[in-house]
């Protein structure tokens, strides 16, 4: 089975060329889900498109009748970010034009509409893939009417243009899966949203975080958040339903790399997923779900250096650490005359060291390690 | 009268060197309002320096008896914003390390309370300097936790400590002056608050701006809300008062300059202002108000290049434009083998052009020019 | 007449996008000198741009027996420095990658060849035309071989594979003009080369400066020097030969802006010296030179800040000024619990300010004007 | 024995802050050779300060009759570049305002003499003590007339402000060490000049590199090229002599990070070299030389993407490869329709990869590998 292949045009630069996004779908023999997969939204997190590009492999060996409904791929799916450099290292997290950081851009149809109540009582007692259907067409409205405004004479930033093209071909999805990995080294994990632990554990890793404390505007936090409002609305309305819509973020390993085992546990991962939904239907295989440590967003404790200075000594990735334990140590200069000397830096509560920074070298208030 | 000079240690750097913040305090020899002005938040935007430097020179000429109360001076309040370059350009504005507005980061009172109507329904039958002291004790109580955080051994990320160091010296403050220019060329105008109007008109300026609608978490946004927050409360609790505290953004012209009419404006405002507040008890002078044209922030209209290429024949800053006359062209190249071409962008609607950008290329999205 | 198209790829970025080049190419009914004409090498410096939108414009109007020789156009050359931002200014005066300015990268002959004098002495009593067959050629033999290197395995780094794209559109042509502005303000003039100021005074300026002292590997002078070489390696041995070989750049204004008087000022120079030369044969029209003031530039100075600060009061582009008059002030601040205070800046020598910084603000070392 | 410590002031930034050099200097009871040993100059090399802390750490056990002559410590010498980032990446290898590598920037001596061959001829036969002692002098009375231009109103740029400062502390050493490590990721060895084999020896080292091909201005290079120069010049007039004068870049592991065997291996060299040298006068220890591998700078092959795209199955650090080999992939996108693909780099000749970059996403022309 080939993909269709799409070439869109994202963005004409000031000399005249133009950038572009490359969508490749497949298409099963059968209708089904739609699973949209993108990689490299910022711009060092690199390991997604290993991973696109050896699912492409592996989904090109199936008969068309393997596959149900469709997979869409979007590899470097951000080329100002895939494409940004300073000095040797791939800068790009932010739109250097703008300021603002890729990932948190994007539209939130949770955050515009005003009728939630409402709607959801027109819907209580209709079935699950109706509501489905009449929920999902209100979003597709509302997105739509962003056109407007795009094509209008004072137009809009390049980050709502981008946030619109991305948007446009992941918004009508069913399940949703953005490959990250950390900007710094760090482990493979992934991030889930409220109610969905059940699939998580299809995707094999060690790791899952829950985003019970949103940053605003992410991919995937737009994306599923509408859904979960109005599952949160049914529910106080007494009705429990769960919609088979789901939106993760993995995070592969280590930024500006492909590791191979952690593009392999992407593989890995996103196979097994696929297979559990139904949507690969390969017979001899079978989707098999993994314990998983499941974590919280809110207890995540991020270290940054209260002194200028040299990290040295810092705990390995991966350490487990207890309260008090010694985590790092900075080698403080000054210009005022004295010696250098060293600082210790101590575990403030026990946990997993999942993610420390590239850079040893610090700016009071930079960032130094993260324990979940 | 001379000053106090105060010199704060901002930040220790990797190499061990700190920068600094400088606090100029003139003192009256009557207790009275405090006044906070700061200049060069943005990197680019340097003119409110001149205008310190200017205000210091008139102050020194006073007797202490001719200040009541006392006004704060920071010129340069942000080093590493001040000192940062991209070739010959000032691109301090944002922080490079976090991809941060640095005028985006401020601690707001208003979005962590959660007991206002409670607050307010013990204070509506106060006297309103009571419930200024009052209510700024809640809000200083508030602020001083947040130094339990910074000096943990996770600390803060620079963008947090910084807020806490600028913010301290502000947050007590009866009226704060945060002078401002554009990124790139601009008129003089203000930004102002809700019910501000009249003491606004002693700024001697053409344009003010209601901040109907925030970006989030501005210096001045982020100083005043609380107090707008509670006298929205009590009006709904059907008791009017208009709090002695006065938040402004001044604009003064254009980035990277310090144009001696903007800055002449910045000065004769500011001391226009302190005489109508009665902070300057200079017996011979008396403020006047001027009437000013307002707008609200809602209704501006941003102007982005909807293709790449150079813009020409743009209108000048200043112009009064009507709905579909012609505000600029693009000068669009291609690398598809055809000539290039021009395009014409029109008004969407009557206005003022009050603010154009500096660099005539565009890549898709990028600004053009602003229209009040 | 219409031009031949031409595009060019230049480079593959890592999202798989490629940027190009374009050239037009004007071609008359009659064989004769091959000119070159390009833009925007340095990403702010975009006014050449519309010259040549606009050249190509008038070349569109003539009959193709109006052209002798060949006409190419290549706007936008330079397209990573273009597009390339920071916040939203146009840095792109260097490769951010390999931090080298764009325009001191061009392979120059005269640096690899060794066999010159021996060269000279084969050629000293042939005819002018053969001479410059023989030496183009040899030139273009070498040139030829750093395609090699470009191929093997190992590559180059992108600015030499960027030199080696342009240099191969140029390095035969008779007349090459690189079109420049300031990177910040500055008057209109041109830099020319020792034996060419009858040529450089039908391009209509007021000022030509001698490049009598060479940064190194600046497009035109890596284009020339081999020409000049010989010149000198032929007056030692006791003929004087002038080639008619040319290379000019021609600054047009100031940075991130399309002047429409220095746009003009352009579009009518090289209409003159294209009329001069021969190259445009319209009848009606007859090329006059203009009186110019030609300095060295071993003899301008730029003023860079002995103190950090904001700079006020400065003269005027375009004044002239006299040694020890003032040309500016910095208002200088500290950290060390001093008042504010400003200093003078005087002019070391007599001469024309026809270049200044665009910003204001500057760290010691930074700069400020340049006196010709 | 503890150090003098000075603070030197390096820079006042436009917000009135200063950024100082610190030395520390330990001098011994007896007079003897001066060595200069700096950290840091590349912003990202961070692992040399943590030799010079742990230098200064042995030094502190020393009575100063085991030290003879003087060390000269600078950690984090270039406080610009240390400082600087870009997200959150050490990008300081340029300086960003004038896009200057700030390692080829320095005041080289040789470049300016011009009565190089009539000075030797007049210290033919003279004792090399006293050929030392002039010879340093005019280089010294050379020197010091660049202060001439700095203090004049016109003053210099920042890069030539910085090598001013950093050289007035080493020019009259005898031995000077700068410590460096890759950009990205590399093995440990040294860059020496032509004739210091036998004393390369004592920094324990596996590889050195002849610098038999110069990049231009480099620290160690505008040191010791005027006395090569001489020990050249002599040669030729039949006089063999080899001054006692040495440079050494040590190049110790990975960009932003201070691997500890790295920075051990550091400690050891150069106590073994300062024992080999008699500086260190310990009794109990003595220097033992290590045989070591020596290469030519000019035989060094780098490679760069041919293609842009994401590397994989790369060698790893420190392998040895036959010409042939497979050295890395490239995973290749595009935005023209087709799927991914990959194509393999090999090796041109055999070697040892001794540096690797950091960024696994490369624009057509990005760095990759190195061999030597």
């Amino acid at each position: 089975m080939l993909p269709d292949t799409y070439t869109i045009p994202l963005i004409q630069l000031a000399s005249g060329d133009r950038l572009s996004l490359q969508v490749y779908r497949f298409v099963g023999a059968d209708p089904g889900k739609k699973v949209y997969i993108q990689a490299n939204l910022h711009g060092a997190e690199i390991a997604g498109n290993a991973v696109i590009y050896q699912l492409m492999d592996f989904l090109k060996t199936l008969q068309n009748t393997e596959l149900v409904g469709e997979v869409w791929l979007v590899p470097v799916c951000n080329p100002l970010g895939v494409n940004q450099r300073s000095h040797r290292f791939a800068s790009g997290r932010y739109c250097v034009y703008e300021g603002k950081d890729w990932n948190r851009i994007f539209w939130d149809y949770e955050k515009t509409q005003e009728d939630l109540q409402e709607f959801a009582k027109t819907q209580i007692n209709l079935d699950k893939d109706i509501i489905r259907i009449n929920y999902l067409n209100k979003i597709l409205n509302s997105f739509a009417k962003l056109a407007e405004k795009i094509h209008s004479p004072s137009s809009v930033t390049f980050t709502e243009l981008f946030r619109h093209r991305l948007q446009s071909l992941s918004i009508d999805a069913d399940y949703l899966i953005d490959l990250h990995t950390s900007t710094d080294r760090g482990l493979d994990y992934l991030y889930y949203f409220s109610r969905r632990e059940p699939s998580a554990q299809y995707f094999l890793f060690d790791y899952g975080i829950l985003l019970d404390d949103y940053d605003g505007d992410a991919f995937d936090e737009a994306f599923i958040k509408p859904w979960l409002a109005l599952e949160n609305t049914f529910q106080q309305l007494g009705r429990e339903i769960i919609f088979d819509v789901e939106a993760w973020t993995l995070e592969l390993g280590s930024g500006m790399q492909m590791l191979p085992q952690s593009v392999e546990k992407g593989v890995q991962g996103v196979k097994n997923y696929l297979l559990h939904k139904g949507v690969l239907a390969t017979p001899k295989t079978k989707a098999i779900p993994q314990k998983m440590t499941f974590k919280l967003k809110s207890q995540i404790i991020k270290y940054y250096a209260p002194a200028g200075g040299m990290i040295q000594a810092r705990v390995t990735l991966g350490s487990v650490v207890k309260a008090g334990e010694k985590l790092y140590q900075i080698l403080m200069f000054n210009k005022t005359g004295e010696l250098p000397y060293v600082i210790d830096i101590c575990a403030e509560k026990d946990g997993l060291v999942y993610d420390v920074a590239t850079n040893h070298a610090v700016n009071e208030g930079e960032y130094v390690l993260a324990v979940m």
